[in-house]
């Protein structure tokens, strides 16, 4: 869509000029806005045509019974779902009481902009209602990073040619999809309606979540203007009536708190919208758009990416970074969803990739939002060890996907065996540990959190009569082999994790003590940690992604035609497992997050290695492939696969953007550029860059935070410049050499140039698309003119 | 329940002297009637008390569309589940009106005897109604093994203590336990009743199979008896009345005819079960009676088994023959399903136990009842060549688990990756066709059924870079492990099948020629059973059960309390998948079944080590462990395991024969006693014995078909007699050597003496029970009298 005619690029802008509704859904997520907390779909004003409507309150979810036909031990006995909830963004408008519907009369103009420095959708139209009048109507909706409860409205009407009678009616719905009122998740508990305010509450049926929203309006029309409000169990509403002369505007002002709870009472839910709603109202809709602007100000200051050379990149990444920030920046102690709160897919559950991807971007560029989040996975660490205990195993075992925290994967090949997700959490713990030094979040979860993903790891594994300490049965990030022994990038990140909680209990001795901790428990996770198997084949000088995998057949792909990707979609699991065949970066991953348990030569023969084997059937995988096709010195096909990984949602090859974002690709594109073409890795304590920019880039220029400092890094094609805007000096690392960077002076160093090496080979047709178009072959030299036939 | 009190041993009989309503369904199991076509629950003639009712005809099915929360590429898409269909045994009784119900008024006497050399269930009843008065009832029932549409039931009713009016009421029952009429699988098509004859005619709802069923009766009784008949949709009802004096008999004799038909008409299924009616009215009760005698007789001539010294084994053995016989003897290209006709455990599906087990019983003691069940699989290589396909393998893939050739199985590591099921398909068409030379199967089923079983193996597999052959990603028998690569079973029994398809091929070079077989691709079979990998451990000494397995961690069998067995039901399927544990014989089967691809000391280690790995958690093992146990010499456990194995069904320890018999475990005590101490083997086309027995047994005589020959085999102690029956003469081993066995002389040979080796031990508290109780410990010698104080 970004790469669509109707979306110009703009380096802060996303920008829709006219209206497809062949891409509605997709243009929803896109436009999507949240904080975290609440999610509105970008839905049109008038509630239709819509493609897939929807409201969110992080953490709001139903559950249902699982039906099993052959139910096993320690399967999920229900499901959860994200529950869309009463919707407050509705303001539909009548125009001499034709409704206004895009799909009738003429619509003669249309444009969305989201402005990624303002946190503000705006909206122009311009429509001829089918009996001949025509207005123009200009709405601007936010959903404030200030003030998480509220999302807000400003919509203007404004008839063109001629007098027409107006009637706006303003909306709260719930229940606006249910088919009967069997299947309606909401059951009403309250309604009300006075003035102009309005309010419902309702329980989620079976999970019993009580979830309230309010809603007051500010009017300016011109006089005879009236309004009328009332409401039943599952709308309230505000109707404006007004006639309008050419020139005249009608402007209504809404704002929406949202609120629920799984233990507060019906009152005390209602007090909390109130509450909200009268903060809000006393801010009204400027100061909202101003604390809106402000708190998007700070931000890109110390986290803004400039790409030179590269229009549509430029705008990705700032797209993404905004993504992520508005899904995490107020979600407080409630999980990151898989699509953050731009819609349903996935259920709304919240996978590994929070951790892995998401919160690695937030820990350089936004670190308030990630210790939040580590502590919503502490808040479930009793589910987690009760988990862990009903599989027979120590410490905790965190779900493979979850809302609630209680496991909700029914798919045992990951709901029991993608164990990996724990040691992705204590990364997450580890790196914001490191780069922030929030000693608090250290003693109040980090060790907690440490120390039982540390215990599942070490019962999981065992030791054989060499010693070596194994960890079988397992299933790593690539999702086409599992329930495999000892997956290279599970036990490198299993390595770290049990060497971090014996650090953490160490530097803590007084509250690991209380956990139960000795010294022989961590002279034990030590020791596991030294003897890890690490799977390799000698004889191909390459790491085998687990145990015996370069000795299965590689997957037939030359006789795989183009349609039979994503293979899981067409071929069996069970094919796909046995084969030769990679979903997606699992044994590069590991060569990202754990580079220094690899030689450079190591990297590059590994990398030539998968990336003939993988097909990339998941939105995961490109940005990681970037990373170390530029770390190994292959910075076209870097550039390839970020560019493909940026353009993951705009593109939507796989047609499900309509379901809400890719929150782990658009946090991807950041990643590819900063530990990409920067080359910035943090292992251990130490921040290292080895910045190297492919042949169109013109420049790079990224800021991060780590430990109390700003740094800002200014990428060119021969050189790099460091430069210390805020904190005490530190030292750094630039292509393997250490310095010091001051607040005094920047530091310029030479960029070297990269080894050359041949340009891997991707499986026939699974080749990224080439960002640079390749050179044209030189014209084939003209022929000698024959000499004249006559000389003179 | 043979264990039970209740249960009196007899060598040719089942015996309950009393009933036992808590093991109502458990018996009703133990007493089916069946022919392979028809089954009949051991229900009571009056339906009431009951287990579970059933009657069930071989093939009706109905079929319901799965639900798939995550539905997966290659899982099968609906259900099958065997019907219940109309219940043709119900002869209900009113005595003075009161409902014959033992659960009131006072049982006097109740016996129930099922003779093997018969074939006939007898009741005799002695009962006292709530009222006081005394009736005694004696019935006789049979499912025809001579007419496979037939059940057949004489009922007789007598008042002992003054006159009585007598009510019967003789039924077809559609539909007796569906809650609503939305719940009745068989949806009613035409029902009728005339005179003594009653007809209902239905078909299954989704499956849309026609189930016709028809009645005929003869009455005896003193004048006065009036009868009337009369049908409805789901209930066609002959009641008879009479009013007897002490010493009168009412005697009802019951013919019923069952048909079905997935493709003829209403009129044509009607037709077929009055036409078999006919042809039973005219062979009268008596003649029926007489015809399964010597049916039985027959049987039993060529296929006895004579245990001395153990008289539960002895009739465990025959008990066991006779399931068998009477799950197979009519099917006639159905199949036998894992419960037989007993019970509607497993939703009716057949699996591969039936050729491994079953058809193996019956190749050597009824093999005219192998052909046909294979003969089914051959029907349904259409569905199993398209299953291959969807799969992306060549050949054919036939399903896990299924009743009409569709895979069945939901549970992926089975229904997609437990390929042995076409090597065990497979290994019944090389054994039958070697045992019996029945060229024309070969030439019309069997060829068919190597070729493309073969053709699923070689595109199956891979050569890796040192030549060898490997079947990566399967599951084998040993259901606590799956999804391996290089099963040790699976590999051999697929070497057997390609060598098998090459054999058969040339045999058939005219045949193999149509099914487009050439020369190179019978050398490609050739050439990858010649390189299939078979992981060894050197250092161990043993073979790895699939590759890696050796080097996991052992179950922490010393921390798994008893209760905690089986340990599917208590343990998740992933902690079990990656540890050292083994549900049932997988290793040791394939030594069983591929005997002479190992060396007797490799044999003895690899019986050791799985020995202390297996839980036996599953039926299936007992038996298997018992013929190797004895193979190594160790009778006594051997002994024990045997034991075990036939009391699976008398015993019930996992309280599931009520869903019907465990007919592989009945197979199971036939091999465990043939193959085990009479030590037969057929690898080849060669048969050869090496016959030892256990201390507590004076002899074991058994008789089995071979090429057409008839051999009796009588084991003693220290000498075993080998005689020729019927048939030209042949060669045999005893020991390792051969001899040739004429109808002229029986030849007798020496027992030798087996080599000491310690017993095996098991995991802890899953050693089998001893059979024959350990000597006591010598008693502690008396203390010394203490010297007399006072001497005189």
């Amino acid at each position: 869509m970004i790469v669509h005619p109707a979306y110009p690029v703009d380096p802060w802008c996303l920008r829709e000029e006219r209206l497809d509704t062949d891409v509605l859904a997709q243009s929803e997520s896109l436009f999507a806005l949240s904080n975290g907390h609440l999610g509105w779909r970008g839905t049109l004003d008038e509630g239709e045509p819509r493609g897939l409507s929807g409201s969110y309150l992080n953490g709001v979810y139903e559950g249902h019974r699982r039906h099993a036909p052959e139910p096993q031990y320690g399967s999920p006995e229900t499901e959860q779902t994200v529950v869309d909830v009463t919707d407050g963004k509705l303001v539909r408008l009548l125009v001499d009481d034709e409704p206004f519907d895009l799909r009738y009369g003429r619509l003669r103009g249309h444009r969305r902009v989201l402005d990624l420095r303002s946190g503000v959708l705006e909206r122009v139209v311009e429509w001829t209602s089918p009996s001949g009048r025509t207005v123009r109507v200009r709405s601007w909706r936010l959903v404030s990073l200030t003030q998480r409860a509220i999302g807000a409205i400003a919509y203007e009407v404004e008839p063109v040619d001629g007098e027409a009678r107006i009637v706006l009616q303003s909306e709260l719905l719930a229940n606006a999809t249910a088919p009967t009122d069997d299947d309606a998740v909401l059951v009403g508990e309250e309604h009300a309606a006075q003035g102009t305010a309005l309010r419902l509450v309702h329980r989620t049926r079976h999970s019993g979540l009580r979830v309230a929203v309010a809603a007051e309006h500010t009017l300016d029309g011109p006089s005879g203007t009236a309004v009328q409000a009332s409401a039943g169990p599952d709308l309230a509403r505000l109707t404006v009536t007004s006639r309008l002369r050419p020139g005249q505007v009608l402007r209504l002002e809404k704002l929406v708190a949202h609120g629920w709870s799984a233990v507060r009472s019906r009152p005390a839910v209602a007090d909390q919208v109130d509450a909200a709603l009268t903060v809000a109202r006393d801010t009204g809709w400027d100061g909202l758009v101003a604390e809106q602007r402000r708190f998007l100000d700070a931000l890109w200051a110390g986290a803004d990416v400039r790409v030179d050379g590269d229009e549509e990149l430029q705008l990705a990444v700032r797209f993404g970074l905004f993504q992520v920030v508005q899904a995490a920046a107020r979600a407080e102690e409630r999980a990151v969803p898989v699509k953050g709160l731009t819609g349903p897919g996935y259920d709304g559950h919240c996978f590994w990739d929070s951790e892995l991807f998401v919160l690695q971007v937030l820990c350089y560029t936004f670190p308030s939002a990630v210790a939040p989040a580590l502590r919503w996975r502490h808040r479930t660490l009793p589910a987690a060890l009760r988990r862990a205990a009903r599989l027979g195993l120590e410490g905790a075992a965190f779900p493979w996907r979850t809302i609630n925290g209680e496991e909700g994967a029914g798919y045992w090949p990951t709901g029991l065996a993608a164990f990996h997700v724990n040691a992705d959490i204590a990364d997450a713990v580890v790196r914001y540990t490191s780069a922030t030094d929030d000693l608090l979040f250290d003693r109040e979860a980090g060790l907690e959190l440490l120390v039982h993903t540390a215990r599942l790891w070490h019962s999981l594994g065992h030791v054989d009569h060499r010693g070596a300490f194994h960890l079988d049965g397992v299933t790593g990030p690539d999702e086409y082999s599992a329930v495999v022994d000892d997956n290279v990038f599970t036990n490198l990140m299993a390595q770290q994790n049990l060497r971090a909680a014996a650090d953490a209990a160490e530097r803590n001795a007084d509250l690991a003590l209380a956990l139960g901790v000795s010294d022989a428990e961590t002279a034990a996770w030590r020791d596991a940690a030294l003897h890890l198997a690490l799977p390799y084949n000698g004889l191909l000088g390459v790491h085998e992604q687990s145990a015996g995998f370069t000795g299965h057949q590689v997957w037939d792909f030359e006789g795989t035609p183009p349609d039979a990707y994503p293979l899981w979609r067409h071929r069996s699991y069970f094919q796909l497992y046995r084969k030769q065949v990679v979903k997606q970066a699992d044994l590069v991953l590991a060569m990202q997050l754990r580079g220094e348990a690899f030689s450079p030569a190591q990297k590059a023969r590994n990398f030539a290695y998968y990336e003939a084997l993988t097909v990339r059937d998941s939105p995961l995988s490109a940005h990681s492939q970037a990373v170390l096709a530029a770390e190994v010195g292959q910075l076209e096909l870097a550039y390839d696969y970020l560019a493909e990984s940026a353009l993951t949602d705009p593109a939507d090859p796989e047609r499900d953007t309509r379901d809400g974002l890719h929150l782990a690709a658009l946090a991807g594109t950041w990643i590819g550029l900063v530990a990409g073409f920067g080359g910035m890795r943090h292992h251990g304590d130490a921040l290292t860059f080895a910045p190297r920019l492919p042949g169109r880039l013109t420049g790079l220029c990224f800021t991060v935070r780590f430990q109390r400092r700003l740094v800002r890094v200014e990428v060119a094609a021969e050189r790099a410049e460091y430069r210390l805007l805020d904190g005490p000096e530190l030292e750094l690392w630039h292509h393997g050499e250490p310095f010091t960077l001051t607040r005094d002076a920047p530091v310029t160093l030479p960029v070297p140039e990269p080894r050359p090496l041949p340009r891997a080979v991707q499986p026939p047709g699974r080749r990224p698309v080439r960002r640079t178009p390749e050179p044209p072959e030189p014209p084939e030299p003209p022929e000698a003119p024959e000499p004249p036939d006559d000389e003179e």
